[in-house]
């Protein structure tokens, strides 16, 4: 039997106990879902304070001046260095949904006369929405396969294959370079979809050869509720790829104001509109937490986390009808772990109740993220036993529990 | 001739004196910029700590507990308030550029077998550059007709009509009921952009039964950098619109994350991805000022400091190479004024040096936006007093302001 003085033990030896202070974590609550929404930077409130000096003062000048401007490009390569990206590879724009939108549109055109997309059954929502309309925009055709079976999927016809590489629901991890590699034995582009896996999991895109990327700024990256998200395209498509939100800060000269557009060199392209600069400043206060953090130091305690967890809840609540919807092998999984149950509503909505904050994803999961920058091995003991707490209770059996609402 | 304390008088006697106060104005500057990026409200630090503060606190429970999924409608229902629109028609998403994208291409979808996108010779770049994309996407032509002649290029062949209320150049004001009539009389659907004109023109969407309209959040509207833009859709055209960014939000059940793209009934869904929160919020913040504004006061005031401009740069400053780019008569222009002149870039940069913000146009127009809600008679004033003071020393023709860099 574990015992929690083990996990305390494990705390202090803990190469990332440091960095948890980096964060302010509210008292009384155990947060296993900063893969839906990362928790503060404690020194955010300062940094906004500072671009709202800047705003204040400088107005308009502040562009230049205080690098909003180049913003996009700087947090990038920020990113860059997570996923295994050149500096320039990388850059930060609008919404995970509107980036792969644009990269869809671009790799179907670098791909003329092929006429399918391949995405695998229960992507993302977004990214298969996503999927459907620019199929339907270019008068393509969409294979969606099963997410262990896609080699099959895969023949002459696909201009693309856009996948997740960790499913938001089981934690799956795709292995990134076998089915980058099936991909292009077709002679198709990958894009990859790394919401779920960057700041968590060490990606190696340029290693790989991955051609296109989309990720999320307020998972794992902790850049605040609807940080604006990334791009990342291979410096060698990046001349020649033409996507179709063609707004003014994707263009060659956007202070020039020219009537035609003229995508910029390199990965400016992929630019839109004016970025959210409130939104876009706290995304880099962010990724400044991982300044100094060795990726491989993250997944092994990823990794030991969720083992950990899987092996208490095992034990612990043996029978009590939870049954793991995530990879065993822990090789095989992101840094989540999910059960099903028939009771995950309820049972997530009393969890929550008393400051353990995981989520529940229909139709029957609950779903526990495990960030290594902040979550500590004593959390996981802690959610353990409030998990026990409620099933031994009637809490999750009350009424206001057996309500389901919105869940976000 | 005009004096100071004319204006002084005006100002005591401004009805929008009062509300300069809800802006943090830098001391010693004369802010003409408004319409690039409005200045920061007073309120703004008080407002994004309470958000961090619930981020911190409450992390991801805060999409209800505190209304962050509810602000897209939120801050819609008040910015139709502005644009004569009822509060179920305006929702709050990603940037114009997008937005014009997603009802350009619903607006063309809306009327099949039409083959024709028709804009305005030298509207605002980034229009023009999404107007030439989505034609491209869906295979139909461009017609780009000069400003004052729309209704000679308007035929049964037209889907859509896309244009500027407010030259952005210029200040030159379309009439909104001519030209959505004259796109009417066609019967093809009409796309205002309004980033120009909301705020301080007053706007009648439904009162001309204009279709479509998208703009921005951070010019007049004063939310803040890159703030979030809107998008306005008529009630009768919601049920049937199909626009391609078909992102979670803009889904019927976003939390069910159902396989298949089924869109939210009304405004809803226009939204995308994930709004990115803190921008979000710092525009609902922007708005709060105009809660008890009269937009008649406003294009009162706004007709009277442009006016007044005019006169002191005519009268002051005449033979001094400065040549009227904006509509003398009051009623055809926004709330901006333009001039040409031959050293226009290094007078602004002179002007900017000293205090007066404005901002230089390609290729040689300064322009100087007013806001009424906090730009003074007496600023009107002293700006021209300082445009007299920069043309008569050679501050403007010394080699640092005549090295162009980027302008924002």
């Amino acid at each position: 039997m574990i015992e929690r003085t083990h996990c305390e033990q494990l705390d202090r030896d803990d190469p990332l106990a440091k960095v948890r202070s980096r964060f302010a974590l509210p008292a009384g609550v155990i947060y296993l879902d900063g893969n839906s929404l990362g928790p503060m930077p404690a020194t955010m409130p300062a940094r906004l304070a500072t671009v709202m000096d800047q705003w204040r003062e400088d107005l308009i000048t502040s562009w230049n001046r205080h690098g909003w401007h180049t913003a996009p490009q700087r947090i990038g390569a920020k990113i860059a260095r997570l996923i295994g990206a050149a500096p320039h590879e990388v850059i930060v724009a609008d919404s995970t949904s509107i980036n792969l939108f644009k990269l869809l549109v671009a790799a179907c055109r670098a791909r003329p006369g092929r006429s399918v997309i391949v995405t695998e059954d229960g992507n993302f929502p977004t990214d298969r929405y996503i999927v459907d309309s620019v199929a339907e925009l270019l008068g393509l055709t969409v294979r969606s396969a099963p997410r262990d079976a896609l080699d099959a999927s895969l023949d002459g016809d696909v201009a693309v294959v856009a996948v997740t590489q960790v499913d938001y629901r089981t934690g799956h991890l795709h292995d990134l370079g076998d089915v980058t590699a099936a991909a292009h034995n077709v002679g198709a582009l990958m894009l990859w979809d790394l919401a779920h896996s960057a700041g968590v999991v060490p990606i190696d895109l340029r290693g790989v050869g991955a051609d296109l990327a989309v990720g999320c700024g307020y998972k794992y990256l902790n850049g605040g509720p609807g940080a604006p998200a990334y791009v990342f395209v291979a410096e060698a498509l990046q001349p020649d790829l033409r996507q179709p939100l063609t707004g003014w800060h994707g263009h060659a000269a956007p202070f020039a104001l020219e009537d035609a557009y003229r995508p910029a060199r390199g990965i400016d392209r992929l630019l839109c509109g004016t970025a959210p600069v409130l939104s876009l400043l706290a995304l880099e206060e962010g990724m400044e937490i991982f300044h100094d953090i060795d990726m491989t130091d993250v997944r092994q305690k990823s990794q030991a986390l969720t083992s950990l967890f899987i092996e208490l809840v095992e034990t612990r609540l043996a029978d009590r009808g939870f049954e793991l919807a995530t990879p065993r092998d822990a090789a095989r999984r992101g840094s989540q772990v999910s059960w099903g149950h028939e009771h995950a509503y309820a049972i997530m909505q009393a969890l929550i109740a008393g400051g353990v904050i995981g989520d529940f994803r229909e139709p029957n999961l609950l779903r526990f993220g495990f960030a290594p920058l902040y979550n500590q091995y004593v959390d996981v003991f802690d959610a353990v036993a409030a998990m026990i707490e409620v099933m031994d209770s009637d809490a999750w059996d009350r009424h206001e529990f057996r309500t389901r609402q919105e869940v976000t």
